[in-house]
């Protein structure tokens, strides 16, 4: 295909992984090159004040809830091309996450921050890790509370790659929640 | 630990997932009894406005985001115990995915059901494959779109099991998108 | 849907894991009985025929492509629920795996029996298993062959639950093979 | 051992795979160099002609069966170092499938086009992308079809790496199909 | 193979994994019947003084070796099938990890208790989640002491199904250690 | 963080493994650079003779317990970012495993080397195999044998990288046994 039907085909909005029939495709990577990348994703547990009060407490008495939901998550940014059919497989070459306590708005805020060195991006890595480590804090408290709410997973800033630097500039429901009417 | 203090520490707010030295542990379910389990749960992911219309229209000419999203969330839904930490490995007994697209808030719409006959409940299953089918969504038209939330993922029904039945009743997301101040 | 349209929708040749919007799901057996049930797959693997003698003589002297498409095999058995995407994930409760060198077509037969106890049958953890071990000769042989087919897998026997038996009667590319024009 | 006896043993019909004690192992590949690798691979499944309508028809009209097994395929492709038991795990840079229905013969043709960059080659997971592709097209139709079989998998074409390009010139099953005698 | 064959070849001192050829199989336990089984397993990891007390300092102040580990030996408990070729894919039914610093003999001691309800033990569980956890501890520390031993990993204790309750009387490490010469 | 903070932080001792916040993570190696990485690991299973023997007759007359050890260990060391948490998913250029009978002291002596080139070493890939290919000797033999007791796993050679070559110099069980008093 000339690079003019190219264009004509994708047109704006192309949808990358679908095929020339209309199926889904893992997209050709083999002529793009090697940099670092970096991901950063955020997401958010929305939960009862007790339940935040009671993994606050844990943390330091006992508890464990942000522990187990640390690994779970960067477990799940390592899985992210098992779980993620059209998701190539890339080595991670480093993945932290960080959980910041908001009683203001009673929720629990996640962030993962992913880099690696190749030729895709780690956005999906980065999104999946959050997705994982709320998932776990869901799982850890169900038991006291069924009413949590997973929100807001987005990805906040991405680097490295043909297309460049990323900052989010959309709207979150936190963002909803803090406007006064 | 004695059963006068066992009681006292779990009391109100206990973490069942966590031992007596605070550690995270997979919950005992041997003495509890099998009955027919359904959990389902519910999820959106925001876009803009030209994403959801490439995602229907491909729906129909020639797309596949949603076929993909519906099969990466049913094998998320089985992946569950590899994925979350403290859950149980169940036989799922059945699983589906639906998809609605909600063109006045710009956003698709997921719903999960999934059943098992056993001694633990499905909402994991549930949520695990509305999330993955939300990640997959993400991962598929990113290229078009970096600014898509995945919001609002929660358990919407539940039956079977000792507990009973559970229905949601807290507030959304899109509850707040649609009051107009 | 109510119970009459159902029935017409599936009429002959329902596709069991199409959902009513014409999605694929996993088939709910919640209210299936559970019985011993049994599945016994075949396939073949056509090679050179030195192929084939460096496999019988490795096997004396120092050789271990079978033992490694045995291993493979069984453990791709038990995997059939992470590959085949709306496979139940059930468990096995028995699996084994025979070799037959078919020195006269130049082939590797290959048989794998696949036992549980459950709803659902084991057949596709059969002709998983079959493939997972013919794909192990391939890729452990073919520095020395790329012209091996895989070719013939079906199941052959069928035993438990309310379909009752099922003995294969179908044509295969042996019996070609061995028909003298 | 020294190098004259490995030479000897090697010879022709090595199989490199196995170590010099007779075991099974990952053949070393560091000294390997790097270059744009691909591989096709293509099988068929041969079903009643009643299946192959209700696959073409629900293509159209609601279906999924080709969409699901496209997806599997994929995956499978990227979860072939977990199946095949000495396969090195290889990151893949692209995956596409293509299914063809041959009414002629009353099959579903599959191929499947898998690219890497890398040191070895990735024959195994187009081969595998086609076997879980069939897999899958057989676990969604078995209720309607028992007598489907898959055959006819083989490598069509390889190119990169130190061996050069290949193309296959072997004899298939439908190649037999179709000579009349 | 009739019965009397059958017991002669198993005899003494019968592998139960290997089939009449000499292959490995998965033993068939479809006519086991279900019951409660537990199993307790028990192994350490000797190291450096100082890499024990940074473990355990870091346990009290910010750390997080032993929590990993924690989770890391209960998700090997679940994965035990996907690692262990022969081994059953049951589902477990509990989990717990508990590790003691031993400063006498400079090591960390771990013991994992696994529960099911099934037709099979779950040894394996528990020696995979205590191998697992001891290779996150050795992972976490490797940076500053590469002269980490794992040792002692055996069966301590086990009950219900036909073979009875076993309680290990062998000899270990620990004990030749504190022997006095 | 500055170069002078940063020695700072870690000093004498550090967790390379763990965040500001003492949480786990997975370490940046996004600055490293990529080189031909080796380790070789080791470790025993100590056994009734009469295990032993059986093993090894079972070698020679029908038997396939190292051979299913051999397939295990080298799928595991694969399978090392699955299961340990914070390890790196590198990709493995060669693995291979020998076993040795140490009838004097019972037991089966296992040796896994380990190749890659890249970033991180494969320290982990190389003692998971020997643990993975322990625990499967243990898993086929525990019907015979339940006093088994898996031992003296240690990283022996690692070649490769900044940290240069390390060879073992500790302590094993071993040398305490041969030990006359």
């Amino acid at each position: 295909m000339n690079s003019k039907n190219k264009k004509e085909v994708q047109g704006v909005g192309e949808l990358t992984h679908i095929n020339a029939k209309g199926y889904a495709k893992m997209v050709d990577v083999s002529e793009k090159e090697e940099s670092v990348r970096e991901a950063i994703a955020r997401g958010s547990v929305y939960m009862k004040r007790e339940t935040l009060k009671a993994i606050a407490e844990g943390r330091i008495r006992k508890g464990d809830v942000l522990s187990v939901a640390q690994v779970g998550g960067i477990m799940g940014a390592k899985s992210t091309p098992d779980i993620i059919p059209m998701c190539h497989n890339v080595s991670i070459y480093g993945a932290d996450i960080e959980f910041q306590a908001d009683y203001e708005n009673s929720k629990i805020d996640i962030e993962a921050v992913v880099k690696t060195v190749g030729v895709t991006g780690v956005e999906m890595e980065a999104l999946t890790a959050v997705s994982v480590a709320a998932l776990t804090i869901y799982d850890m408290c169900k038991a006291i509370d069924k009413l949590m709410v997973i929100s807001d997973i987005h990805l906040v800033h991405k680097r490295g790659g043909k297309s460049g630097e990323f900052n989010f500039s959309g709207k979150l429901n936190e963002d909803i929640n803090n406007t006064k009417c």
